[in-house]
């Protein structure tokens, strides 16, 4: 790290950061359960997706971002990606000096505590699940657990699309949980930032007895208890802000965001994160 | 530009690149017209793909290919990305001294050719579309042919998880096409990479009269002819070779490749471009 040590404190902000948009949804709940906090959200949209790439590349691009935003200061860094939890959250933790989380250990320490029949499933992007994070989170917390995991590369590009409501999406989920019904799970994971918009079509085809994990808000609820841990909850005095920056066009950022977030941007930032000067 | 001015002749390689895997139907188009040439090929698997990105991120992403390229001293550059032709083939004419081509006007040419009814389809990504490189290209050669466009995000992926053959992609393209049904086109551009490896899926869906064109096949033919101008053709000398560098992980980039190019591929290497100092 260049930058030279800084003073941080709970009016400090924090930043997060995901491949794009999807990471709205966790910044949602964190607005919701830490209503005082200045967030910093990078969304690297000119590299986008992650899920597809090898966990190398997903470690180096997270370290940069990692580097951009230690400089405004933030006080603790969430990792709001599931593909880059997976991927660059323990390398993350050894090179910053302040709190490092990511969306894995909060779902997986929900669903652990949720299920009743020890059956838990888990779907997610391709490097998510082949990385086994969670499954070795889990299996940390209980071994006798059993996990069924799956890989649905084609929910994310068809939540960008819009065609949450389209029966080629139907066919495509109902072949994706197929095998969570083989395996009577009574807990699912949602691992991937997108999921949670279409958690009405995981209820229809799953029925209302599996319980759906969504790890925006497990990861919320986790971020208030480090910090409140660590004493670093905002007390108010500052007004909460919400910066916004991005490596591709931000207009394009805004516009999909209102999809996740559920109200406008306004003030996003473009950053040629590979020609930033670290 | 670092490099100093180097020596090219008949002998030197051509320089090629792609997002991904893609380009690699072309590159086997060139392997079949120009049997004699070196080829080298760079596909940006680290941050595929170009078609949902800025043109002015592709443009950037494109540049630095280009330079990491031209330091092999080829003797042409071929841009073999539909989304990157559109966005970048104009900056890197200026850029470069050699001579740089794309598969938008090669494609075009032949459409306009070939269409009876003056009714042409362009199906592509969103980028491509978007750019209205195709429509200008074609209206450039004959203003009065009617042009219908369809930027179809979701093939992609589709093709890339071998979806090829499942209920959900003919539900997919079903959609798709049906702008192309209503107007009538008896010529249609097969305007990305990827939608060749569904040709057949197009041919079920709009019937034996419609004209699917190939860009690939397109642009090796107007690549030979350009050559042969310029007396840069290999006169055959020298081995024919075929090098791969990418991105990302090179064993994936080799596994996805016999798809497109229909034999392995050996000895990919992996650059990181961010770091490739220039």
């Amino acid at each position: 790290m260049k930058t030279t040590p800084l003073i941080r404190n709970s009016n400090s902000p924090i930043g997060m950061f995901d491949s794009g948009v999807g990471g709205l949804t966790l910044l949602k709940s964190i607005k919701r359960i830490l209503p005082n906090e200045q967030l910093i959200y990078f969304g690297d949209t000119a590299r986008l997706p992650y899920g597809t790439k090898s966990p190398k590349v997903v470690q180096n691009f997270s370290l940069q971002i990692a580097k951009f935003l230690v400089g405004f200061k933030i006080k603790s860094l969430v990792i709001a990606c599931h593909t880059a939890s997976s991927a660059a959250l323990s390398n993350l933790k050894i090179k910053l000096d302040i709190p490092v989380i990511g969306v894995i250990e909060p779902s997986a320490q929900k669903a652990v505590t949720t299920t009743k029949n020890q059956k838990i499933g888990v779907i997610g992007t391709k490097t998510t699940i082949e990385s086994g994070s969670y499954q070795s989170f889990i299996q940390k917390i209980n071994p006798k657990i059993s996990i069924t995991t799956v890989a649905a590369p084609l929910l994310v590009p068809l939540v960008e699309e819009g065609w949450v409501n389209k029966g080629a999406t139907r066919i495509i989920l109902k072949e994706y949980v197929a095998p969570f019904k083989k395996a009577q799970i009574d807990t699912l994971i949602l691992g991937c930032t997108h999921y949670p918009l279409i958690k009405q079509l995981f209820r229809r085809e799953l029925g209302p007895k599996v319980f759906l994990i969504d790890a925006s808000i497990e990861t919320a609820l986790y971020l208030k208890k480090l910090l409140n841990k660590k004493s670093l909850i905002n007390n108010g005095i500052s007004t909460p802000d919400y910066r916004f920056y991005v490596s591709d066009d931000p207009d394009k950022f805004s516009r999909l965001a209102q999809i996740f977030l559920g109200e406008k941007i306004e003030a996003v930032k473009p950053v040629d994160l590979e020609n930033w000067g670290y």
